[in-house]
């Protein structure tokens, strides 16, 4: 598909504004080596170039078909391309699965393409542009510039951003790829070409950096598990940044309407670019900024940052910006600052950030980055410049184009201004050496590019496998779910029978129907208790009010007895609802562990903070399943509440083994029962003496 | 100073590339219509320029006498100038505070300027610009352009970027004033200045918004109050934003070294831009941005946005920035959705954001814009275009000019690209219409100009008086400051003494030296208790293991004992530490208070999460004093343990009254007592019954 010998244009033009025409005219000037066919019924020539009326007419078989026709036509062309053995298509035209109209088109395509065992790109996308063996199969105006840089994208509108961008970037690229609808290739079928195809463009001969960084805009993810195990092959020696919407309901909903695409949990989507190493941007200048940063300069080996800057204040500015990214700016050692002194007598500043002040020319700037480069503890530079009346601008730029080309360390400038400015910007843009707007923008990719060399180490690919050994008691478990099922759902009290089938403990309760049966129960197991309501429909009860603690004595649960009941009344669904009393357990740490199912990634484990402390602290963790024990300790100390088990201020630490063994068999119960969607126990309470679960929900499929 | 009828230029010259040289022409060509005398004894003339050897020479006592020359000569000709009875000058030369050897000199100029009672602007400094009545009194390459926009800024370099940033952008201003070491003049004068001269250029005949937008980037703030007040005063009409760094050391030690300053504590300076309603930027970016945003466009005045895009992708992506910003999508009436449909058939996207499809001509965007501006929900409108082929770039600018006329709701733009979409950028700048590289940097300027609108309204203007009521026993207090100076510090038993003449509850507590006395004394008080160190020279004793609580029985005070024993004999200073032995409080909610005098603002209060909440809720929450009881109640309902107080999931509230009333006593003895620096307890512990100052720390000047 992305090296044809030889492509047909179905819906070819005479007409320079129909997207065939354009498509057509774009892959005869970007190179093309091979045959061209245009197809249109009505034109038999364009001066010397035949035109075709059908696939079927074609004296071969093409290695791809491109299709630029109204929808209505497409499924016909389709047929006749698999009768014609056609295995590859890109089809432009819009109107399938987007809007309503064309959903059953597009199932028809679908099946159409299992049919003829055909590759189709899109349908509805700006087809893909390939510079390494060149060819411009899209109806944009196309970089032709070659480059390292893979794109893969789910919007059209956004490629046409980024050509006209990296033109004037003088970004070249490998490959770029429009997905479209992603009916039958989709971001992983790309994914896994491109990591059978790891080096085409490149090398540091050419100014570019030495990897192939791969750049994706998704708004959804087909067969999460699959994108993971790829993108973790490709993240060990190629960057992956992702640009994917999705936190808010409004994107969600706009991506419904734009390509129909449904997304699973973002919080689980996060967890799973974190687990594959790859790097979400938070919008698009940063993505367009990882770009260009990836793809022209080498990877900082470490956080230390040296900063030379003709103004005092960016310098300034630039050192916070280095914290928030969890950089540090470089020490100087004793011998740079004597050279530095030498070579700049009016020099002041002998710290780094080094300010070789307001009227410094270029050689100023390059005699201080060549003590600077060569100084051990620096890891990565910054160059800030600011247009004085007396500044070099363009020599400035060819002056750390030198330094790059003799030093190995990345050099990232940031020319502040935009207008005299822009000249020494081309200088470094024809250099390969990445230059940003403001001096925050550049420290934002040296951030990205420091954290993705850490954590390409840091990837996990073992194949993690389902612990057997959990020791599930699986008869007595399935009695529970039968019977939930047959009642409508879990109850609290055939979900604390779960709890106890799991191993955790739980405060012994009681549903009890009226006040006497309740102070009877408290006084036989201890004060306090707990008064709260029990139904398998009312999930959040502490939000309305069903859950009274602390209580002491009878004055107290009377006042709480008559309370639930008024909240009851206010509920529109009392069916079912049952109260039930609890022995309350004191002291401890209140945590929330939860198991579901999410629609792209499949099962994962939650733990975090919870009960009171939960509003307040902010406090998910996410892991995806399969994760084992290892997982399990990983997650629970990736929780903020982590230091109250962890020997918090000279307490003794918990012993959190059972904790951990929950976690393990709740993710074994998730792997053996596939009735069960989702559990969550909140809050679970960790004390010195065990792990209680004081309420546990449990939904059925 | 900003308006002179005749200015002198010491230091002007006959080498072009001379600063004085360059001054002196910016001040001709910029349109300045007084007399010019430039001064430089080894010159008669330059054409028929006639120079002067000296002010002294001059046939009148020019209104501005700007300085040029090396900071050796500097105070000499100030001298002569006070001596002439000049009353303003620009002092352009550096080599004064922000170098070692320039201290004691610009101590010097200070006092000259004292003696002759002259406005100085400067040393160390670019200067200042005034486009409203024309002289460009920089060394600069200044915007001619006049505008709405005022600039204040402590680096000049940060000037320069932005000279060139306003004529990319043809962006317009009123005046700039660059600071430099404000050894006389400094924001507050400047900020006094504008305060008095509120409306000269603008106005929405030309395209400009009604308010006078102004930018300052400080390294410090002399006389907090002073700014607040200003601020305060200015921000009710004009919003005020500000580059302020310094939230690293990195930035706090560089901003020493640039410009001498010495900053107060970041969170105070953050929490006082609050109290101003003045907007703090995050970088560089965002203050150019907001100027742009302010300059140009009205502000929103409510939160919901409507987007118009002819990209799906840009679309969903501003969906998710506009929820971080706070703002709302606006929710299309059936009404509009039907003229959408029949005036754009092919729209399939009926929700916000309204997707004109990637072919859009300028009149679908035109045609959606009309209907969507109508609606009565919406507040501010965001349209944005990627450039397809058949995308009519700068028509589509101009169709936007045309809504921009006719509806007075803001419009922003986002053209993304930079390549082929520079020419309708043109056209909207010119046009006075806010364009952003990316649609999510146009969301944070509509953000923060509609946060500005809501927080305009809520700045408390009155004087806040010191309550004398507060009730504090100050005969008992000053005893026990008298003694804690004379021990060397305030140890925790006189540190409780206080507490409790503060009418706050202090566990009962004993300094032991030996075991046997503890444990003696938890038998007479009652046990769980809590072991402690106890010195004026320990202030982070926890961090040290140095208190060990629920100690319930002898063994646990037996081991207990031994430990801090052994922590003890770790510590390098042992000299006053002794062992005290407290019964413990249990249950209730752990906060800290806090009372300190910071070198910018004053003193402040301090509350938020304490003991083991603390480190993990990151829950700092300040007030500048003075506040009183309203204060009191504000800053306590800011904190993340808020909920815990206020009747938390069914709890009973809790009463805050003698929280509250140890704040204003807080505050009352940081007034009455000078000599108290600074006042620390935590953990307060606040119970149903009452509130207990579990551990203080008293510092003395």
């Amino acid at each position: 598909m992305f090296s044809p010998r030889s492509v047909a244009v179905v819906g070819a033009s005479d007409n320079p504004q129909k997207v065939g025409a354009i498509i057509l005219k774009n892959i005869i000037v970007s190179g093309f080596v091979g045959n061209i066919y245009p197809i249109n019924p009505r034109i038999n020539n364009i001066g010397s170039m035949k035109f075709y009326a059908d696939l079927n007419g074609l004296p071969e078989v093409p290695d791809l078909v491109i299709v630029a026709i109204p929808a209505e036509k497409v499924l016909t062309v389709v047929e006749e391309a698999g009768i014609k053995g056609v295995k590859n298509m890109v089809i432009i035209s819009s109107g399938f699965r987007e809007i309503a109209e064309g959903v059953e088109r597009e199932k028809m395509l679908t099946d159409l393409a299992d049919k003829y065992a055909i590759n189709i790109l899109g349908p509805n996308c700006l087809g893909f542009a390939n510079n390494v063996k060149p060819i411009n199969a899209t109806f944009g105006q196309v970089v032709t510039r070659s480059g390292n840089l893979r794109i893969a994208t789910q919007s059209g509108a956004l490629a046409s951003s980024l050509f006209d961008w990296c033109g004037t970037n003088e970004l070249g690229f490998d490959q770029l790829v429009t997905l479209g609808n992603k009916t039958v290739i989709n971001e992983n079928d790309i994914l896994e070409y491109w990591l059978r195809h790891p080096v085409v463009a490149g090398g540091n001969d050419e100014g570019l950096s030495g990897v192939m960084p791969i750049g994706l805009y998704l708004e959804s993810i087909v067969e999460g598990n699959k994108f993971l195990e790829l993108t973790k092959k490709i993240s060990i020696n190629n960057p992956v940044f992702v640009l994917k919407p999705g936190k808010s309901q409004g994107a969600v909903e706009a991506m419904r309407s734009h390509t129909g695409s449904m997304a699973g949990e973002d919080e689980v989507m996060e967890q799973a670019f974190i687990e594959a190493g790859v790097m979400r941007c938070e919008n698009l200048g940063d993505f367009l900024d990882l770009a260009k940063g990836f793809s022209w300069e080498n990877v900082p080996l470490g956080p230390r940052v040296a900063v030379i800057s003709n103004a005092g204040g960016m310098a300034v500015l630039s050192a916070d910006a280095i914290e928030k990214e969890k950089l540090e700016l470089s020490k100087l050692s004793e011998e740079a600052k004597t050279k530095l002194k030498s070579l700049l007598p009016r020099i002041n500043n002998l710290l780094n950030p080094v300010d070789v002040l307001g009227d410094a020319l270029a050689d100023s700037f390059g005699a201080a980055m060549e003590v600077v480069l060569s100084e051990t503890e620096v890891d990565s530079m910054l160059v800030i410049l600011t247009p004085q009346l007396m500044t070099q601008i363009e020599k400035t730029a060819e002056i750390i184009g030198e330094m790059s080309r003799k030093y190995t360390k990345p050099i990232f400038v940031s020319f502040v201004g935009g207008g005299v400015t822009s000249k020494g910007e081309k200088v470094l843009n024809s250099l390969k050496i990445p230059n940003f707007d403001f001096p925050e923008r550049a420290i934002r990719v040296m951030g990205a590019m420091h954290r993705w060399q850490k954590s390409r180490g840091a990837i996990s690919y073992e194949d993690k496998v389902y612990l057997s050994e959990a020791g599930l008691d699986e008869g007595s478990i399935r009695s529970i779910v039968v019977e939930g099922r047959s009642s409508g759902g879990v109850d609290n009290m055939l979900a604390n029978q779960l709890m106890e089938k799991l191993g955790i403990m739980v405060p012994m309760s009681k549903v009890v129907s009226d006040i006497n049966e309740a102070e009877e129960f408290a006084v036989r197991v201890g004060r306090p208790v707990v008064l709260k309501m029990s139904s398998p429909n009312l999930l959040h009860k502490s939000d309305v009010g069903g859950v009274i603690t602390e209580i002491y004595d009878q004055e107290q649960l009377r006042r709480a007895w008559g309370e639930l009941g008024k909240k009851m009344e206010k509920l529109n669904d009392l069916t079912g609802i049952k109260v039930q009393v609890q022995k309350e357990v004191l002291g401890g740490v209140e945590a929330i562990v939860g198991v579901k199912r999410d629609s792209t990634f499949g099962k994962v484990m939650l733990f975090g903070a919870g009960g009171r402390l939960a509003e307040m602290l902010e406090d998910k963790n996410i892991s995806l399943l399969p994760m084992g024990i290892e997982g399990a300790k990983k997650l629970v100390a990736r929780s903020k509440i982590w230091p109250l088990f962890n020997g918090y201020r000279g307490n003794e630490k918990y012993n959190l083994e059972k904790l951990y063994e929950l976690m393990v068999k709740l993710e074994a119960l998730m792997t053996k029962f596939e009735e069960i969607s989702e559990i969550e126990i909140n809050p679970v309470k960790i004390t010195g003496s065990g792990v209680w679960a004081i309420d546990a929900k449990v939904l059925l499929k």
